[in-house]
């Protein structure tokens, strides 16, 4: 029996569920792997808990459900430590960093929390795209030198292994072409707009379905997807890119005859992330809303799907898609990423090195 | 600079292939990852060559093209070696076994090659169905006592990387169902039967096509599929099946009329391999001709393309396709096994271990 001890930082809709998967998890882990996770800190914006014997993680969720703080945790709380304190303070493994996307502070609290983690040894498992638009070579070298294990499946459409598959599946391979739909609010809102909704109606039905974010511009104006995008060029594709290489159109361009137009014709609109090689080695990248014909991979994605398409010289054409009825998958991707930390460590912190320069 | 020698057994479309894509990607994988891959021997059903210095790929490729036999291979060739024989004599990392699907035999020469390679420590990669089909338990048992790598990603619907993300990307997971396209021929021949062919003239272009196997049976009663969903059961779902398990139904019993029927209504007929799970924990396998509507997530396949459903009760349903204007990918599945098991070892032979026992 193998015991990893967890910490996680951000127990917002993601690191909740991820508890609640953990508790239900705990007799299929020891079973089938012979490990048991045990998650010893966890740290919200408002406190923290901390116990080197284990937090129960089915108790950490149902006090996140009922509105208080992890910090309320009988025993373990702390209303005055923050995540970073958490992170000096406590012993583990692995460090969950699950805080919210921001990029407009420097990527905190996540990135300081990685970035010492990294350097007290801990693993990483993190699906905030903030640290890997702002920092990810950074990250990934520091890593490198501090031995440890670097993951962000989750990052990128949710619980669909895109990174995973490009990272270690196409090993070996030049990536042509990549396009993704990683945004799952984007078709959702576009579907209602050509259903005969307006805009406002749209995005009502978003927001009441929780699927669009208090900040509608970082989903709606591609923010969202090209972040992801950043983040595959980089992770996948070995090219440093960052945010503000992609060329970025948001689909609040979009006119609902455009909407009606592609339906006629059968096609359906999704915001598309593309990367696509150039002669030089480097990527052109692109968000934008574009027509799918039902012949094209991604162009039967429902509005509960996520899907990316790999096109490479020796592996053709790959796709995978998700359907996610509830964000589940999201949430257990940090147990993916955990279990390939634990399980089928990665030599060197990435799959692959970054071997070409900026143009 | 990392140098892993490997042998090769089998040289025939895939092994072949394997050489070209191993002499073109020389540079990329000494660039990006350090590697040197020196393919020291190489064995045919004619004989082998070995060569502790390293064989040139593209030489050995070159003479299997021209007709002649690996044993042709100048100051490296032994035209009395078997492949038994390479793999006795030979020093090496890692095994390709990619000699002809045998179920007659007892999976040979695959099966004792793999036996004896794994006892002398050496690393596995496969895209051979028999010996998986005949012994996945023992062989997976034998790896780890022996604490080498098996990797078999290319045994299922060639280079979908449709095993790898079975046993890594769902951990944790309870799959409740596989559905799978795993063959390509049979759906080529119903695409023909339904634009009116008939079997005789569908059967010819596929033989034509080269997708055809001269045991034509293999394909279209379903056997192939049937190995595959076997392969599938065992290394993704841990469950023990055998061939005997699969209720198999081929695709010669369908008439013109169940494929005319089947478009009008815009369903489209897949050889369809399926496991579901059941209370106890085990899983009912089939293989049948399937219609399957456009919004089935394999309902738009075309001619070139396979696929595979995961649907669990973490990720939710996951899906990945691939298209093969060639069989290319297919042998490059051995070059992902190879760096997998260089660049991503997994602890424990295999990521699942096998906890249930058959009913």
């Amino acid at each position: 029996m193998r015991t990893i001890r967890l910490l996680l930082v951000g127990v917002g809709n993601l690191g909740r569920r991820f508890c609640q998967i953990l508790a239900a998890k705990e007799g299929l882990l020891r079973d089938q792997y012979g490990l048991s996770l045990v998650l010893v800190g966890a740290a919200d914006s408002r406190g923290a808990a901390y116990d080197p014997q284990g937090l129960d993680p089915a108790r950490v969720a149902a006090l996140k459900s009922s509105g208080a703080s992890v910090s309320a945790y009988e025993g373990a709380g702390h209303a005055e430590w923050d995540a970073v304190r958490l992170v000096l303070e406590a012993e583990a493994e692995v460090l969950l960093e699950a805080s919210p996307v921001n990029l407009t502070q420097g990527g905190d609290p996540g990135l300081t929390c990685i970035r010492l983690a990294m350097q007290k040894g801990m693993h990483i498992s993190t699906p905030n795209k903030g640290p890997l638009v702002l920092a990810f070579q950074e990250l990934v070298l520091l890593a490198a030198e501090n031995n440890v294990q670097f993951r962000f499946d989750g990052a990128v459409a949710g619980g669909l292994p895109a990174i995973n598959l490009g990272q270690r599946d196409l090993r070996g391979a030049i990536v042509d072409r990549i396009e993704a739909v990683p945004n799952l609010v984007t078709g959702y809102v576009m579907d209602m707009l050509t259903e005969g909704l307006s805009w406002d109606e749209a995005l009502k039905h978003a927001r009441d379905e929780g699927v669009l974010e208090a900040d509608a511009s970082w989903d709606l104006d591609g923010w969202d997807a090209a972040a992801k995008l950043v983040i595959l060029t980089n992770a996948v594709l070995g090219y440093p890119a960052r945010l503000a290489d992609v060329r970025r159109t948001g689909i609040q361009i979009l006119e609902t005859d455009d909407l009606y137009t592609a339906r006629e014709r059968g096609y359906r609109y999704r915001l598309l992330a593309q990367a696509e090689r150039r002669q030089d080695g480097s990527y052109a990248l692109s968000v934008a809303p574009v027509p799918l014909s039902p012949e094209h991979p991604l162009g039967n994605l429902g509005r509960k799907q996520m899907g990316i398409v790999y096109m490479s010289d020796i592996f053709g054409t790959i796709t995978a898609i998700i359907e996610e009825q509830e964000p589940i998958p999201s949430a257990a991707s940090l147990l993916r990423d955990v279990l390939d930390i634990v399980l089928s460590p990665s030599v060197g912190a990435v799959g692959k090195k970054v071997v070409k320069s900026r143009r």
